[in-house]
């Protein structure tokens, strides 16, 4: 990574989030022009290809950026990664073409990309979903209703997993371009957090792309190769808003009077920060542990092979798990430090706590994590650990 | 207590709170008409002793009550039952002619009462208060800022805590009634949760009342006589919202479709209702405990002067560290069944995780009353259970 | 409960347990003689009825001598108590020959009972068990492998689980007396706590007794009667070790030295010792209600056939799960406290650990009784809290 | 390190340690035999460096070796690696004279080294320690009483930290061969768990050794920068025991019958494990931070002066602290599992459950490294992560 990369990140976060929490905080509107200044500094998609006209930064890279980021906003740095879920797909299993095509332009404007996967009846079982594909001559054309799905309102282009209309059992997925005539928009969700993100309730209908629009392989397990990435980078912003935590307590502590001192003096206090430093030290470790696996198979050879074999990685469920859990821990304590003061609006940390939520519950409950690694990796004595 | 009170109560949680979550959950206007409503049905105030015109329920009986309000809206019982804070300083401590006068108003009106204690940089520690009362002529003046002090907007009277200018380390307890000149609200705070309640920051400035309005008693002690009536209540929101998240996951679970069944017969879902079942009957039982606690004291020989021997009661304490405690835990578990949909507006566990985080702030933080614990209940060996 | 019962109790307890916990933390012998003593102070089997010639105390006095009890050593209490699990199926459901023969002659003798319900391949669920009983002329015949039972080789009389081999889906609760032919006590378990208890694997083969030693009524749920019982004394065993615990540290922490104080005035000690109190407070009131709920329901109308209907007690669960995690709670960080030396045999600490570690495992591990308090408590919405 | 190692360590956990469990939780004697046979397969001491004729390898590479290791059983492991406390010191401060004859001869007869840091009245604080070390002519001569000691009875060489009765405030750290008169083994410890570890209690009368037997630095520092080896080694002590407990619980779930099919199907028990593996993942990846975080900084320039400036490091204690945590959360999970069996001393659980305790608690309790963390890594703003 370029030496100066964190510093501009860390610029743009003091120059750009840091003060304006309570605009991050609202629902009225996408802050869409944090995002577009972002690119002005040309910091956006920052893990594109060389090839595509990207940074080409690694994932393990990508997480200290993610740090900075969320430690900012964490509804920014989520609005801003999260397209690294269908990039990633198109990477990795898209036509030279494809790539060309799409990650190309994203590369040059800034733009965004959206994945489609989970819907209302298949959240923790994508096997589920209903959303079909079917041929038609040389196209696609999908029909389905995705109940959650991040970007797509200003995206350039989607990634739809849908279900093979013509194979049973099989799943596709599917680029999008984002002007396909039967994208509907049906909702924003207000959300309790990441207000400054914006998810959608999406109707496809009748939409038809080119052939070659379908990306090689599994669908589902294209899927899971990708969510590797983005579930460390969502891991990776309950370090980031825990370290935000940790400051404000700080810098409440240190002026906050008590029994003669400051706050920052007192043994219960230290112990608690102690155990918050101890988490987020633990947390970035882990996510930069995922992140070296996964930069590793994406280097490695027949990475793309490799990693439909290998699908979710522990490495990966481990981070978002460790994380979602660690991070409320930080919150919940956190959110005890500032009093009465602290359950007030005007200060930040009911924000945070709101925010950081979102970890252990996208992309997989931790129920549904469990059962996974448990069944991936417990259950095979080879792959224990 | 008459067996028709709870009964009333659930019917008025059903009519006025349980649909309209959404305009109890805003901040924009104190939801008045609900309170004015619950006076007008014969249940406001119901701890009021029946010489003051009251229907004197026991704080036994005011936590299967509040238990119901706040099953509906925790901002809701709040704002009702916190009331209880100054008028039990005023029956214990009260001449006849204070409790004529401030108490039977209450009764025959469903007016409210504030307490006003803690001050910005006197939360934990209540001995550091600068509100200031000193004697001219036959009345008392106060001045001082408070800083979180519920209800006092639309209160009948107040209690004010203050440090007596005249004799050091002598705190007064004060009836201030609200039309006293020199009683300002400064704001209303935004709260994270229980919007549908009002705190405000207000300043006292040269608030003359009559020398009789103060209580008789060391005020600091008075005021941690009435403490355990307010925070073995406040503790027992926790049951009330506890009640309403387990009753929304199954809800949620009788629906949700997995694996071919639905979610209330998955095993790991059962398990974490069991857990919040159980955490729920010793929150109930502790508040139980607690309350007969105090009642007995109350309706024992000599109370008030009992009362104040006493000061904290460690059951109370212990009500209400545990019910936030635990009352966090089942937010924690609850916020998680639901998927995506938990974390957007639509859901309702996103107000019942902000509303029951109060419960381990207001009124003494844990690491406060675990001092206050250790310190009056640990430290000398004859209390100790 | 006569005054003076728990001051003979607690001076038993310094007398015969204080100071011989390196005897009672063996497994070489069952401590029997400090069985005697109790008997010899009029202490033993402290809740037989007063028609036997018992004391009569209640459950919620039950609960205080327990607590005292396990204070000294939860082996010594749980081996005197854990007869009440047989005692009270006799009394609820036995004859009134049954009850005047083996109820009278443990308050006279201060014998013990034993009962034997789960088996190796039944133990969450005893539906499964494989001992038989079956009716053979004027007698019932019990054939089978018991793998835990507690006290049986010093026992006056069993009460003995088994399927009918006479009538499917039946179960009989069958009373057994010590001398029967056929009882074989295959070994004594050594325990990694508790070690001043017996429990012991036992074979009954070709047991013969009269066909009225069966108890009235279906054998499982006679069984979940009376679990009611010893769950909740189970439960305030962790109370009793809890309060041991919490001594153990403050009578070090007086002593220890730390920054030129000692342990005791350290912040951080001061609150996790004012949050074991809490912990000891609403365990202790949790036993006490869930007592309650059980005396009011045996001195209540109809109490045999009331509380076959009832079963299994929310209250006596949420006793034991609390009690269990709390127990543990409170004796890991107890174990943090001593630093190294509390690692060593010469602290008591880890006697105390592993003992209380018995109130989570006996009688339904919490997985099974979250279980059961959803399937029963939770799922039927009018028995909901 | 050699591709051979991990499968030679495997190979003797098989045939050393896992058959051998009780022997290995008695303390009737060391089972030093099985010490030896590790040197005898070219496997002990590991780290020391290739030119004092060791194998050199990294502390990352003890991370996987110390998993193996106490896979079999914890305390062998600890009773092999925490020479490494000694001879890191000795590495880094010591001269080549000292290198050359202490750490070759421990490299050629798989000898031992033992580190006497803390006493009695100074463990959380070691600059209270008042062993005492003096010039004597061309000798040091060291008197003091040293409470826990591992290894103390069959080492070759000591490093004791006394504080100088020369200079005040100083502090060193000299190195004691095992022959010099005046040592005094006082007592071996009893301990609850790693019970085939052995630690003492040691009396230093009039010891008299070499002046150049004094490590170059200050001792306290030195000794902090040797800590960090071997916390991070503790630490990983968690995480061989976590993987033992893991597969324990999954041989035994395999087996049990649940429901007409095994405990291993069963939802709960594999979110449990699923929580477990996630862990042990965690865990691993910490150690392995942190112990290449240590390579790194031995391996770079100006190796011991760096070290000695920057003394206890974050990563570190991170690891100790978060292990210790972790490896009680499993081990609280899994002596869950077995049901009452699991409580028995046939069951492996309790044993585990006793030697993970350790991890929490030598070389420094939670609440000082928290309180370290504090100090060193948050309040000083530019050390935070």
């Amino acid at each position: 990574m370029p030496s100066d990369v964190l510093d501009r990140i860390r610029d743009y976060v003091r120059d750009e989030l840091l003060d304006h929490q309570d605009q991050l905080d609202s629902i009225a509107e996408m802050p869409l022009a944090r995002q577009v200044r972002l690119h002005q500094l040309g910091l956006a998609n920052w893990w594109l290809p060389k090839d595509a006209g990207g940074s080409g930064l690694t994932l393990e890279d990508s997480v200290d950026v993610v740090s900075e980021l969320s430690y900012g906003d964490a509804g920014t740095a989520f609005t801003q990664f999260i397209s690294i879920l269908g990039t990633t797909m198109v990477s990795l299993y898209g036509s030279q073409a494809l790539q060309d095509r799409y990650l190309s332009a994203m590369a040059a404007t800034g733009g965004f990309c959206a994945t489609l996967g989970s819907e209302k009846e298949a959240g923790s079982n994508l096997a589920e979903i209903t959303t079909t594909v079917r041929r038609a001559g040389g196209h696609l054309v999908l029909d389905g209703l995705k109940y959650f799905s991040t970007n797509t309102a200003f995206a350039q282009f989607l990634v739809v997993i849908a279900r093979s209309a013509d194979v049973p059992d099989e799943h596709l997925a599917v680029v999008v371009p984002a002007d396909t005539p039967g994208i509907r928009i049906l909702k924003r969700w207000e959300m309790q957090g990441l207000r400054s993100s914006g998810t959608y309730e999406v109707a496809l209908d009748n939409c038809r792309v080119p052939a070659d629009h379908a990306l090689v392989g599994p669908g589902l397990r294209l899927l899971e190769v990708a969510l590797n990435a983005s579930r460390i980078l969502i891991a990776t912003t309950a370090v980031g808003v825990s370290r935000r935590i940790r400051d404000l307590c700080m810098d409440y502590a240190e002026e906050k009077s008590l029994y003669g001192g400051v706050l920052a003096d007192h043994p219960v206090f230290a112990g608690k920060l102690g155990q918050i430093e101890m988490r987020i030290e633990v947390m970035l470790n882990q996510c930069k542990a995922a992140a070296r696996e996964f930069d590793a198979l994406v280097e490695g050879p027949a990475a793309a092979e490799t990693l439909v074999r290998r699908g979710t990685l522990r490495s990966a469920l481990a981070a978002k798990m460790y994380c979602g859990q660690a991070g409320w821990e930080n919150a919940t304590v956190g959110s005890e430090v500032f009093g009465g003061f602290g359950y007030t609006r005007e200060s930040l940390i009911g924000k945070l706590v709101r925010d950081i939520r979102y970890v252990s519950i996208v992309e997989g409950g931790d129920d549904v994590l469990r059962e996974l690694l448990y069944n991936r990796y417990v259950v095979p004595v080879p792959k224990r650990l």
